[in-house]
């Protein structure tokens, strides 16, 4: 950072580790895709707000989750006051911030939504990436439940809005209270236990990877994985095992719901707890959200410690398949829960809230898989080519160009070195354009243009005709007045669409 | 940062000096702004790319406006492998280093374009913040100015675009080239004059602020301000002075052409440089870019270093009131240039390249000014009371919500604390809630419900009833059944857009 610093003679283009250019495709897709979702959550009657992307190191809390220092993978700098600075990494503490420093303005309950980048300050790896975007919705000064169950409503219908079948999704519903009062009734309750809490919480976290097998060495004596590699374990004893292993195993809420009260029976938090995930499965039945879309399941534990009633998560259902060629189930795309401690770390009062998270980039890998995104055509623009560089004939390929896209084309006049007519033609081709609009010397003198079809001059090339039948072959290539320039290209880009769509048709 | 500090009782909620918060009104501003800025650059045959936030420091450079310090303004930090990384200041040095990394893929010319958030380490002012939003369209792999042509025509495109009325803007046009031949025609051209060439384009760029003679001072002795305060001087004699004053004075090119075509002559660059606004200047006219909208203007000076050929800025002509009460032009609002250097910094070779910057909130600011903004209405979600909270009852309020949402209307269930019913008015009062649905025990058992119209009765009780005329008074309340609940909404709907539609009208 030195001045005096020897400058190398040829700096080296490359990106930090861990952060990743987007692509047009991708950029358009997540475009459409937070379009659709937008388009739900404002019908739910939220409106935007934003953060900006610095927050007061403080103001995040120690809430990162695998995480028990504070800042600890965050990205964070000191301001020139000294005060420390920290890229936000989510969505929800800048928003409890908000909320908290404009109390006396802002209308309770406050609904809103926001998308943006989040940092991380991990290692990064494959699939991992230290800049990503998340999309969430939050209501703030809501104490009851039957706002949990909105949010699972608004994210099963997010869902269907990207065009995810039902039967393809499911919501599934747990309350951090019940697992506290099955926790407390095997005698881990009271602050001296709470490290052993931790080390259940993240063995009970390890249930998707290692079955109730592992997850039962880890709540016990500890677990050795293949390298030989020992993890300790919690200690449970055999009794305490069963009864964990029990609620994170229940698989049809219904049938288990009396032993679940029993077992929680005597525990304030329990108690509680299995009344509102009750609750909330009323609300979203008689909403008609059933268990298909909306599942109440034990097995969701979120990590982030700040959840204290409600949690909830988006699962996707079909399978795809792995870097290892397996066949799995897509899994979460998002999740969230009730936070009622968040805003009122900075309050004399409490204030409840609650709200979710989509991951976007993983909801677009699902959706792309899915053939679901994409769909909107993109049309790539017409090419005007430079057949000569005085400014008589530039200004008459820039007159073109323009005419084209006042008309609604998307178009360009070739900006390259126009020298090497082949550059162009390669350009057009390489670019996907639909048509070539050429014009010499002699075609200036005659005031007429050329056109080449692109795409009909590829499948003429290419092609066997054995479409013949569907339409009769368009010519290649055309030559009209520069008057009706505008006119034939469009019916060019007509006849092409039309041929996409047959296409279509026939596949 | 460390462990052991003791946190206090209570946080803070405050933001770092220099950032803000964003507002649903701006962010559906801004949205509604891009969207259109977008649709423009796509018609012009330009795809979106997006590069991260982070770059290595090095691959920045030392571009920033108004700094000879390398990385100063800018925010960096150490990544684990003691590598210096900043937030982007800027798009177009991450794109260049995009461009250079993926050259082997790219396709030149590469046109491209986007939108992103950057950031300044500076000190916070009034309207001058640490992040804030650009949005930048490029063509690298473009050797000719009829390249930068298309700029500052899709610049003007892009403003009629938005609704800014021909004749409410210009984008002027400068050549570096000029400057440089009209410094070396006065004896400061070569290396060893570095230092006075930028103390003249320092003094140029203060022409707006001081006039010709604050300049004529700074580009001789020096001026002194009117605290006392004094600045030293380029220290250029009489006729030096006059040389530059003419030039950046000029504001009819057409009639001092002559001249300043021998003021340059004998220069290389300067003639050059005249060469290529005289080329620009035709390619616009052929296209139909009257200088009404295209100006060639040798008073642009654009502070960047990087800039080696044309430059351009977009500026808006109608007046503002500023914060003094007084009226001024409201002035640039983007611009950019040709940066032939920047991407063959990391290469082997030239890579010439032009583009632009947007300044999205000064832009929008513009646009609000002029009334251009946020016209598209936003309705407030009709608001669902609730009266009970058993879960019966709350599992209807959610049923008639939905039921609203799947007919595509904004809705929403009371989700604060319910018990005190005036409190609900309260809220959607504020919230500028069209419509309240009520339904107390009565009409539950009766399978009806209660609609208010909260327009029509804030009309009835606040307002004189002097537009009879134009409509027979709708009622303010009504009670329907169940059924016809979707119906009715729809129909009070629909009945409130006329009612402003036809206000609208008669103002």
């Amino acid at each position: 950072m030195s001045d005096k610093q020897k400058k190398p003679q040829k700096l080296k283009a490359r990106l930090p580790r861990g952060f990743v250019d987007r692509s047009a495709s991708d950029i358009r897709a997540v475009n459409e895709m937070t379009a659709k979702i937008r388009r739900v959550y404002e019908h739910y009657g939220f409106d935007p707000v934003e953060t900006p992307l610095f927050e007061y190191t403080d103001a995040l809390g120690k809430f990162l989750p695998d995480s028990d220092r504070p800042n600890e993978g965050v990205f964070s700098l000191q301001d020139d006051d000294e005060q420390w600075m920290s890229l936000r990494y989510d969505l929800t503490a800048p928003l409890a911030r908000h909320v908290a420093e404009n109390f006396n303005e802002i209308q309770l309950p406050y609904r809103t939504y926001r998308a943006g980048y989040v940092f991380r300050n991990e290692k990064p790896g494959p699939g991992r990436f230290r800049q990503f975007m998340q999309f969430d919705a939050d209501t703030v000064g809501a104490p009851g439940v039957q706002a949990d169950a909105e949010m699972c409503m608004m994210m099963a219908d997010t869902l269907e809005a990207l065009g995810i079948k039902r039967g393809d999704y499911v919501i599934r519903v747990n309350n951090r209270k019940v697992l506290d009062g099955v926790l407390e009734a095997i005698g881990l309750g009271g602050d001296d236990k709470a490290a052993q809490r931790l080390n259940v919480l993240r063995a009970i976290d390890k249930l998707d990877k290692f079955g109730p097998e592992g997850v039962a060495l880890l709540l016990g004596p500890g677990r050795k994985d293949e390298s030989g590699d020992f993890t300790k374990g919690a200690g449970l004893d055999a009794d305490q095992i069963d009864k964990v292993l029990f609620f994170v195993g229940i698989k049809d809420y219904a049938e288990n719901a009396v032993r679940l009260a029993e077992l929680v029976a005597g525990t304030s938090k329990g108690v509680e707890g299995v009344d509102e995930l009750n609750f909330i499965g009323s609300l979203v039945t008689s909403a008609g959200y059933q268990a298909d879309r909306i599942k109440i399941d034990p097995s969701v534990v979120r990590g982030l410690e700040y959840y204290t009633g409600p949690v909830y998560e988006a699962e996707l259902l079909f399978d795809v398949t792995n870097e290892k060629g397996e066949k799995v189930v897509f899994g979460s795309v998002g999740g969230g829960g009730r936070y009622d401690g968040l805003v009122s770390r900075f309050m004399g009062q409490p204030v409840p809230a609650t709200g979710f998270s989509i991951g976007v980039s993983r909801l677009m890998t699902a959706l792309k898989n899915l053939g679901k995104l994409g769909v909107e055509e993109v049309i790539e623009p017409v090419l005007v080519t430079v057949m000569d560089g005085d400014v008589d004939a530039m200004g008459r390929y820039q007159r073109f160009t323009q005419q084209l896209r006042a008309a609604g084309i998307r178009a360009e006049m070739f900006q390259g070195n126009w020298k090497k007519f082949g550059n162009q033609l390669k350009y057009a081709d390489r670019r996907g354009c639909p048509i070539a609009i050429i014009q010499g010397g002699d075609e200036r003198a005659q005031g007429v243009v050329q056109l080449k079809d692109l795409i009909e001059g590829k499948r003429l090339s290419g092609e066997i005709e054995d479409n013949a039948s569907w339409r009769e072959a368009r010519v290649a290539q055309d030559v009209v007045p520069e008057a009706e320039l505008v006119a034939k290209v469009l019916e060019i880009l007509a006849a092409q669409a039309e041929d996409r769509k047959r296409a279509l048709g026939n596949v």
